[in-house]
């Protein structure tokens, strides 16, 4: 089986992050497909860079399919472009932030999320009322960092984070801590054993969800909503295959 | 004062239609600059044309505004790009779904929307949802029509919208309809006077929206998740100014 | 075009307040008409006081639109009797907190509300949610003054009202907020600069809202819930005339 | 005990109803004191009849409960004045509709509402919504009757209702349903008889929640926005005492 | 008429603080049947608590109802086996924690639940939700006490009780409490007095309303989901008569 | 690695359709351990079923955990003792409902659930308002089939199950459905074939799910509302225990 992660932001070292954290979690027949568009915002943080990002990221989703990839996890916990992604895809097509909050709901009664910027906490909360998790998403909490902060400075980052994570605890009542950032791979586990509850890595929540969809052959439902692009002058379906063919 | 009507796709005729109904409800200080990108699908019908449009009516927005644009009208019911608009633009940005519903709720208790195609019912749904109108709206109706079939078969579409808004009134109990698109803009008195219950045309009630927004000078705040894109290599705020470069 | 202000309180220095407002806001063809009931309470200050108020409210709505209203706006926080008074009038009316959060919701992606009393908190709260913007309203938050305080002691009410503000941006994550009563409408200006945020004045948004409707013929429907009066014995068709026939 | 029943319109036939309705199934100890103010509409038939038929109800409440009243009912379907008779009274307050979606949430898991006419559909789902009861309620409706239809042609009335209870039993899935009217009292042990299930009479249901509230020393709050309204010139305190002057 | 309070626990000196508030509240008409099972947990704490005391409390329902009973009160705040024993009685039954919250929501605005244990915390949130409480619930507290303490400790428990009703009434902003556990119904008039606040005792809360409902022979549906269990090998209908013939 | 599949009624006939469908699905790693209690109802159609099977399943789950298993599937729809079962055990328990739904909400944007009995359809709404797919689930539909019947007329079943999905198709607007009933797995496929819209098989969603979980050490949290039972008198611990040493 082919597993596709894709970075929507051209940042190559976290695509390299994501990658290991899905082979490091995938089943032994399980091929990693990994990449990342060029030219698009180096981080994803607010709704104009994922806008700019999505097309690329999408033109690389059909790509993969072409090539045989057999499901698909968009490794941005804003879950950009996820439902135009399931338009061009035939294999199930999986978001991080999507994936960690049904992990979440499947093992704790309520969970917290921390992300890195505020400006982002709309957004995600937005999301998580979007997949029915409000009732059980305590907080959305930003322990206000930039995204590439996790690379160029990684002791502030985990100290900012394992801070939050706490707070998500103790205030919130959390019983479970949902990493709201691709680039947050590599420090879960350090994470869970030094506050004592679950953290969950999202990348690695989407990757064993791909994994079970595609196993099982449920596939995006072609019927309705998630149909393919209409063909015409323009459209999304010639656009991105337009896309690939430079 | 001037107000920029974008129309996310690429047909002119749309944007012609949308500028002439913008033209005739704008008030007397007020200029209409109305424009579509090029290369982007000839009708939105789905959420992958939605994304690859969305890009290029950015880059629109951000020429507009700093041409002196005091706000935005974004022409396409399923209000594209809106969030990343506003972070884009100061001005006030009004997509023509929001603006529709929130008229609908001022003058109805309760209304249903019609639209074109069935795949858009979903997109539609998850807007209400979002913008908090899910108790007054009753139904999200599709005429099963394609986009451009309101430009080549204007005689059927009339037929089928006007069917829909019957049933709206007669099933559904809506008190109002708002019509579910931007090509619809020409029907809608005589729609309202065949059918005998308030339509509510969604450019037009952007258009009035952003003039009073405008006038009162509330501007889209910058404080937190409308911020400007931050800065740094292909993020949405230099993207989108190559963009325009070219 | 005349748009009809009516402070449903019997308090004039409030009425001539909102009328000023109105004035400063309204476009070069607009008259405003404005006025206040005698015999209604001093101020609004719970459901009771708005109660023995509407009746003499509705019957300066059916008299101003006699005297050729095109909309109206009811200048109270609590928007006390705005179903009653669409169900009266054809031209929209439009409460200061619908508008409020209407225009709250088109500029910012989260906002709180700051208004007088502790006990109208679960007032405006129902408002909040009956209008949809439970998602985006952070808190509804009391400066813990009367609302007649604001013309005896001002300097304590601004700053009561700022430090509202400040909590609401820097405690709830509040992009923007909504001035919570009529008798704030001269502090917005400055509460909005000494704070850094968009401080809405909210009989200004109601306005410019009831301006846009009226221009665009927006009407109230009286398909359902907002049809006038059934006649009756001492329905309320005939207490409103026999109302202004005093 | 003390039970005063308020029927808001002044139609005294109608209060003779609901009083023998309470009559019949009060406590041996409860003594029913039951009311119309005079002037009031006839019929409550939407928000601006409510409007103009409160304050005369709250004059009779803050009357009855000098008297010794322990509890009141609000004999009207809307709920009109509810939460403003709650300020003025120390003893509980109860509203028929909220009664009866009590008790039906109680004995069943979904229900349906059958009220008179359509135009009071739009404001008891909103009463719906208000008492939290969204997701139990499947359907509100009307049978096409106005309210004095009930007195003046009570075999089609009879006839009606009862239709529309055969089609929340077999359409909605109801599994009980509440008359919507305090003017259907005499009829619901027939409806269920000829229906196969449980219908709910409202003012049966509120009398005997209101003999239990007070019964048990539950009486309104204090503290918060049920607080007796705040004295000022014109304000409600004063005013509904002026009124039961007269 | 008899009313059937049923504690799930096994600790009789809870059943009979629970049969005690029952006499204490009760009308002169009632005769209280109190009990509870053998074997089951001392003490309902948790979800599995819960589910290993249900069937001999199911079975304990059938029993009373055998001899009599005319309604049944479930007296613990989880409201264990609510809808299981509304299958199996024809009477009424009432779980203490929505008739806690249905008084709550009819004497105040805004109100907070204290229970014992954090763990039961989403539990109760969980019920607040499905009662359709979640607008007016401000906030389930956790006085941090284990429910044997409420008997082995009460001077602390009544400390930590009092001060978290404290804590809901200045800083949640509740006008009233539900008490959270049915071991609390010895404190709930000293409560009261002490913070000033109403303190809303569930076990009288729930007989008073089961007297009514049975009163006004307001039954159980038996049309729909709470109709008697199917009869088949095994199923619940045999398997609580076998129970019973022990 | 062992998945645990239990299914709480006592057909054992029901148990190997099951234990086949996960089989079928498993990866190569993984070993089935499949069973049920004995005694309990021979199939699970209402709330009293669900709880006088439950802690005899929870007793099996806590066996198997013993035994090795790393997670556990609850192969009944209603998902009985989910909760309870989160609590006994350390590795993650998923219930077919829950498991269904997320699966449904990631192929398509909206489904229908097809169930078997009427007097399902509210439990499983209350589930799916839980499980916060609420917006997403168009209707749960009944096929009006005993769960019995799927064995014994199979025929019969499959054309009543294959109506109601062509009827969630057409009529819903649903883009997928999910079947409702854990004795339903063997129809999946052609029915799936026959109705030409994505049929999602319940415990092979559950199974895969499962797996995925372990997989990825993602155990249930034990901080919080899912901590191991305490330890007292006939408590959930214990009680569980001694069933098992019988």
């Amino acid at each position: 089986m082919i597993i596709h992660v894709v970075n929507p932001n051209s940042t190559a070292a976290m695509t390299e992050k994501a990658r290991l954290a899905a082979v490091a979690c995938a089943a032994p027949g399980t091929r990693i497909m990994a990449g990342n568009p060029r030219g698009t915002p180096a981080s994803i943080e607010g709704h104009a860079d994922e806008a700019v990002a999505v097309p690329a990221m999408l033109a690389l989703i059909a790509e993969a399919e072409a090539e045989g990839a057999d499901a698909h996890v968009i490794a941005c916990f804003d879950d950009p472009g996820l439902h135009a992604a399931r338009e061009i895809a035939e294999g199930p097509v999986i978001g991080i932030c999507q994936a960690g909050m049904q992990v979440a709901m499947s093992i704790a009664a309520r969970f917290s999320i921390v992300t890195t910027l505020p400006r982002s906490v709309p957004i995600i909360e937005d999301l998580v009322a979007a997949y029915g998790a409000g009732h059980h998403c305590r907080r959305v909490r930003a322990a206000d960092l930039e995204v590439l902060a996790l690379e160029s400075d990684p002791v502030d980052a985990y100290r900012k984070i394992a801070a939050q994570i706490r707070m998500a605890r103790d205030e919130d009542g959390a019983e479970a801590v949902v990493l709201g950032c691709a680039g947050m791979t590599d420090l879960a586990d350090r994470l869970a054993r030094e506050t004592g509850i679950p953290v969950i890595e999202s990348v690695t929540a989407a990757v064993k969800l791909a994994e079970a969809l595609a196993a099982a052959q449920f596939r995006t439902s072609k019927v309705g909503s998630y149909a393919f692009p209409r063909q015409k002058a323009g459209g999304a379906a010639q656009g991105l295959v337009a896309n690939l063919a430079h």
